[in-house]
């Protein structure tokens, strides 16, 4: 067989020195960014949130160097004939006696081969897909995960999962569907100009089932939109992420055999199946491990005569810096999906680790994952705008794009409300109508479904779904982003400025009377029967032998085991028991349940437990202890003072509960 | 001109696999070297620092990849006849109609063409050495730059320079011509297996005299030792690691014209000399210009109206981050060298920018640096230590290493002694000879000598310059840094334990009488006389105008430009330099100033100041201040206590100065 090769040639410091100026650009769009926002924060602007700015530069920057920049292409080009039957990832050449390595980048269709010279600008701006899912997405992912707040979130575990299981795999097949039905269309009318199988629109399906509602969170948590909505929403959000990148990855391994690889077979089509779940169910494994492998790293250095060495933050925070990026490699060495792991680990080192670091390394670590959570967020989202105009295959197909968007929209909707009426039947506090409103809009489109879908451009199909996912992404952070203030007080979801008004004068008296009193409310039925053993254990178990908070394990064993519990029960546990149980809740800017009003107040469990039980008593019941706490959030939602002074701050840290507490007596006593 | 192209077939998926091995690997070692280094602390165990144990421990692994792994080696070499004759950047190989992309890689020397399919593996775990350049080398110079204590470094800032500058040239050329001697030696007795010419001994003059005294200036920190010595070896080691830097590139600049290209030629030295002081003055004016824009751009939100929005220390720290990243990238586009430029702009943000971030910022800025610095410069260590087994054109030449370590024992020497003798002659409180001796003592080679020597390994020359760079390294960091303790008892510099005994009742005595008093001494002859006017005007007129710290310009412009200095002087300038003007000093680990003991007690300027000046005066004499504050530094050498509780901790936040006060004031009242 004859090979070709053709080079082009080019002056090794241009190439360096083109590459600088990339990351130049992208620091220059940051920084706007950054300053943008920054006075947008001031004026209180709330109709773009920084992503969908950093989205405006990028298009910009995108635009200048599509169209003003002309790099001339002084390049030589040499075709050779050559004997080449494959394409191996190294290759040497041999220049008169000098051997030189080239490392494989890619292929490129033929019609890309001629624009090679003339866009080496563009070229150079385009990072390899790769970089998005294992440089950018692992740290917003884990932030996503270490932020989760668990009340608030385990309180809607039920629902939470079936969003994001049911309603994923239900909204991927719906989109699927429906595209399949489009791209039967654009057939008979002769627009489709390659190939298109189901299994793309499958795959498509699954990319754009992804939610992302970054934009909208930010808003809530400003205006401290109801804590669960919040809750569904994030939640939501996090863990079908996690179900799409796994989803996805199940049908591209979607394989019948023999030739006819694109029709229905029932044991590929298990064999899918089985993938998923594998995956699915190793990353979390791995995750959790990893999680657990970094507690039990941390702890030695914590308990008992290494106490004093909680002084080394520096060495703390790099050690779960580096046990945390590692979650993700070993998946990946494994064959799991990184990024579902890093999820996981992030949420066992919020619940289990986090309580063991010292006081500075949880300061160090939350700011360390906001940073990079931040940082990397607004450079995908500018680089999504930079992309529509320096990617050179765009496919824009009206029918495909027109098509796209009522399909995302009929998939978000297949997933809500069926799924809200159903769990309704069983939830005793009822996902209210308006809420389903708001869930169904919130239903953006961000960082992991443009990562999906720029991470393999090689088809005809994928390039019109790249282009079309790019569009969707605009406009669901643009417009449904940009109206969430709009559409929370169309549906009357404006915080808690109109209810606390009326309670509270109510309320002041029944927090006297404390939780036990005869109005709380009972969260038994809300929670599903499999969690609350979980719960169980967790909490008089795992949590006492993992971390110091938590009963003793003196009290939650049985006599017998008396000796072991005392081994096994860290001496700061009996003195950090009677201490604020909350604390193992990372309070970060993400956590409305905190109030920065002039006169918010609020009550915790632990300040409701030692008031409920005699003084000295310790509360082994951990079924109390699970209805006290979920029952906080609910206290919270009335207790809200009348009138909330917006912060101004994401990140201001929240006050201590002390003061909280303190300033409830002087407002209940005046 | 018939060229070959030789293919190395292979899995892509091992590929990755591979390399997400050597990244778990690396984090692994890491992780491993934490851990020692935590028991170690513990143990107060200093023969061994953390960048030593990361050596011993990349050896280890670097002999277990190099030995005990075997990667069969399955690869399909095809060689193909071609007609190639250039090595371009991009290659396009023709595969039957498909197109695929290579790029360059680098160039491979006829002998390693069969190694590549045997060592996969070790080739795997070899890193681009540009990448320690442009990614690891910037944070660990942006630390010590934003880690500078300005006190003490301004106070010594003549004889750093002259150290830095005069030294490291003295150093440089010794070690070349020695070393020219030691390679003609070779090439008599026949031991020279390639050329080796004058400019590459110089090159290796220059590489190892960039010293990095990172082990020795740790245990000075935990023995509390002399703050002068410390800024000495701390400013010399950061500023020759800059020079070095520019003198290496200088000298590969030297090219005579014509084909004799490696004489002497007086018109190549001048250019040579002119790029010297070219990059070294633009690296140095792009640092500060980027540090001065970060302040501009961090700025307007601070004074007046925007003041609440100190309330973003993400956005802060954020922005903060991005522009000193970009200043490195900035340098590099301009043909500068980014890690001098990196340098100064720490600097620069030390003395200015730190001065207007919210507190939240300083705090995460500093911890973020300091997490950044931690991991790369261990990562470079253990690197070094893998290397020397993992690197494949090692050339170790017995000659050639002792007499490189002769070498540079005798550059050390010709640096330090002759100098420190001239210096003296200018320097009212003497560089006494056994801080003579702990400089020369504390000459190590470290992560700059390693990146130079890595950078290009490609001729006979370079390896083996590589591979005895390596072996300076290892022995000076374990032998040297491990002997510091020794070290410092046998020269007699232990801290101020034996001194501040005897001198404890004067001392009460004395801080009474304050600053003022008699027996103060004065820095004037210390300083030299262009510091002395460039502090003059940084105190009274860029600090005011640029910083909420200082005088206000009201008080230091002529009445004339009153309205003007209104104008620039911040409100907070008014309310804050009647606090503590030490304030805009980075307090970090590092800072051996502050004092950790259970009965230390120290002064300050404002403390002095207050008590010094009637009250509601304004001290607008700068020289008063700049004699205040050079000053400080000797009150706190001799008001130690008596017992000195060595700190457990390098990063502790160091006490307010208010409660030291207090302390103080405890303590004379007892």
């Amino acid at each position: 067989m004859k090979g070709k090769i053709r080079y082009i040639d080019q002056n090794n410091f241009l190439n360096q020195a083109v590459n600088i100026a990339d990351l130049l650009v992208f620091i220059l769009l940051l920084t706007l960014t950054i300053l943008t926002i920054w006075l947008f924060k001031h004026r209180r602007f709330r109709f773009l949130h920084e992503t969908g700015l950093a989205m405006i530069y990028g298009l910009l920057v995108g635009v200048v160097l599509r169209y003003a920049i002309h790099v001339p292409s002084d390049m030589n080009n040499v075709t050779l004939s050559c004997n080449v039957n494959a394409s191996p990832a190294t290759l040497l050449v041999n220049v008169s006696g000098k051997f030189y390595e080239y490392t494989l980048k890619g292929e490129i269709s033929g019609s890309e081969v001629n624009d090679i010279q003339d866009n080496e600008m563009l070229r150079k701006v385009t990072f390899d897909p790769e970089v998005f899912f294992n440089i950018l997405l692992p740290p917003i992912i884990f932030h996503a995960g270490y932020s989760l707040k668990r009340r608030h979130f385990f309180r809607n575990l039920g629902s939470i999962l079936a969003y994001a299981f049911v309603g994923t795999v239900v909204s991927c097949f719906i989109i699927g569907l429906l595209m399949y039905g489009c791209v039967m269309l654009m057939k008979q009318i002769g627009q489709l100009g390659g190939d298109f199988f189901f299994t793309d629109c499958l795959f498509f399906g699954a990319i754009v089932s992804a939610t992302d509602p970054v934009t909208v969170l930010a808003i809530f948590n400003e205006l401290q939109v109801d804590a669960d909505l919040y809750a569904l929403l994030f939640g939501e959000s996090v863990l079908n992420d996690a179900v799409a990148v796994v989803l996805s990855s199940s049908i591209v391994g979607y394989q019948p055999e023999g030739d006819n690889s694109h029709t229905f077979e029932a044991m590929a089509m298990l064999k899918s199946f089985g993938i998923f779940l594998g995956v699915f169910s190793g990353s979390f494994a791995l995750g959790v491990a990893t999680g657990v492998v970094t507690l039990f790293s941390l702890t030695p250095f914590h308990v008992t005569k290494f106490t004093k060495l909680r002084d080394f933050p520096l060495l703390e925070t790099a050690l779960f810096f580096l046990m945390s990026w590692s979650t993700f490699l070993l998946a990946e060495a494994c064959g799991f999906t990184g990024v579902v792991a890093v999820l996981f680990c992030g949420m066992t080192q919020a619940h289990y680790t986090f309580n063991n670091l010292s006081p500075e390394s949880q300061d160090r670590t939350k700011q360390l994952f906001e940073l990079l959570n931040f940082l990397a967020e607004n450079f995908i989202f500018s680089y999504m705008g930079l992309t529509l105009f320096t990617f050179k295959n765009h496919v824009f197909n009206p029918i495909f794009i027109v098509g796209a968007f009522l399909a995302v929209f009929l998939g978000r909707a297949a997933n809500i409300y069926p799924l809200s009426f159903l769990l309704n039947l069983g939830r005793k506090y009822k996902i209210s109508s308006n809420f389903q409103h708001m869930m169904m809009f919130a239903g953006l489109r961000g960082a992991m479904t443009f990562a999906l879908s720029i991470r393999d451009t090689a088809t005809y199909a994928r390039q019109m779904m790249f282009s079309t996912t790019l569009l969707v992404v605009f406009f669901t952070v643009w417009i449904c982003g940009g109206g969430t203030t709009q559409m929370l007080s169309c549906q009357k979801i404006r915080g808690f400025l109109e209810q606390s008004c009326l309670m509270m004068d109510f309320l002041c008296v029944r927090l006297q009377i404390g939780p036990d009193g005869v109005e709380r409310r009972s969260t038994k039925q809300e929670s599903v029967w499999f969690f609350r053993i979980w719960y169980n254990f967790d909490h008089n178990y795992l949590k006492p032998i993992l971390t110091h908070s938590g009963p003793p394990l003196t009290a939650t064993l049985p006599a017998c085991c008396g000796s072991l519990a005392r081994c096994l029960t860290s001496p700061q546990a009996y003195e950090e028991q009677l201490k604020d149980s909350d604390s193992d809740l990372i309070l970060n800017d993400s956590d409305i349940t905190l109030a920065y009003g002039d006169i918010t107040v609020s009550t915790d469990a632990t300040g409701a437990h030692t008031s409920g039980t005699p003084v000295g008593g310790v509360a082994v019941n951990s079924d109390e202890a699970l209805d006290r706490e979920l029952a906080f959030g609910d206290h919270e939602l009335v207790i809200r003072g009348t009138r909330l002074v917006l912060p101004m701050d994401d990140s201001e840290p929240p006050l201590p509960l002390d003061s909280r507490r303190h300033r409830h007596k002087n407002e209940t006593m005046s």
